[in-house]
């Protein structure tokens, strides 16, 4: 099998409709189409998600934000480090290397990753290397995050 | 009907034990578990959790955490507010008014409050005079943000 392409994903229409089929469809997306519809942002302007196509079907995406070194709470040192929200594959297209895939793309950037997954997914994040990070209060509330760590840097002390 | 009586959860091992029923069971439950194990809070110290219980059973909870002004990113003018996470209530008691005994009791506080609740609760939080928080990206990340304010307090511009 060849490794699925994966693609930074621009704002318009087309893109708008097909994250329709994602159950995690939310505030973030209806904003990005009012931001369109307002003409707020230009057509085909840059998102923070990457998706994976098969024909013209998008079949799986996530989002990826660079958080910024002076506000990282959770690595040591302190650091750049990439959020990863709404890994999602499409029912149809599950346990074909897709999930792994955005995953790979993500630790390509050899920064440390956080993300706050649902519940029940726990199994996938675990066999992508993520541990769960220890439980500080004041900075996680009701998230339960995990995070995966590049070779020379730790879990930041809670 | 009276009012159901919602009280302070303080940790130990039977409230801890009452937890588990909760779907919303996490790294939060299970660091407490830890530290009540290994002596880093004592027995009967307070909990972020508030609950209600119905004879010996506790059958609602939330937990509730006062997010300092300075760190305020939704609120204008700037000020604490209360963040609410894992409001549940069991199954079996459902629709009888201890969702809303719960919100009730946060409200009392007078502060703004913001919650970021599961999916396919959000009929709820609209009776509960919740509104959707506007999405920014850099805020909210993978977040569905609801927020209510009290008389004299708006949403920030974003």
């Amino acid at each position: 099998m060849t490794t699925p392409k994966v693609e930074k994903l621009l704002i318009n229409y087309k893109t708008l409709e097909k994250f329709k089929y994602f159950k995690e469809y939310g505030n973030q997306e209806l904003s990005m189409l009012e931001d369109l519809q307002n003409n707020i942002v230009e057509n085909d302007s840059e998102s923070p998600f990457y998706g994976i196509y098969f024909g013209n079907n998008l079949v799986a995406r996530m989002s990826l934000y660079t958080v910024k070194a002076k506000y990282d709470k959770f690595f040591e040192p302190p650091q750049d480090y990439l959020e990863l929200w709404k890994l999602e594959v499409l029912p149809a297209y599950r346990d074909q290397g897709y999930g792994k895939a955005l995953v790979d793309f993500a630790k390509s950037y050899n920064l440390p990753i956080k993300t706050n997954p649902r519940i029940n997914s726990h199994s996938f994040w675990e066999k992508m290397g993520f541990q769960k990070a220890k439980y500080d209060m004041e900075r996680d509330l009701g998230n339960n995050p995990l995070i995966w760590m590049p070779e020379g840097v730790t879990e930041k002390e809670v």
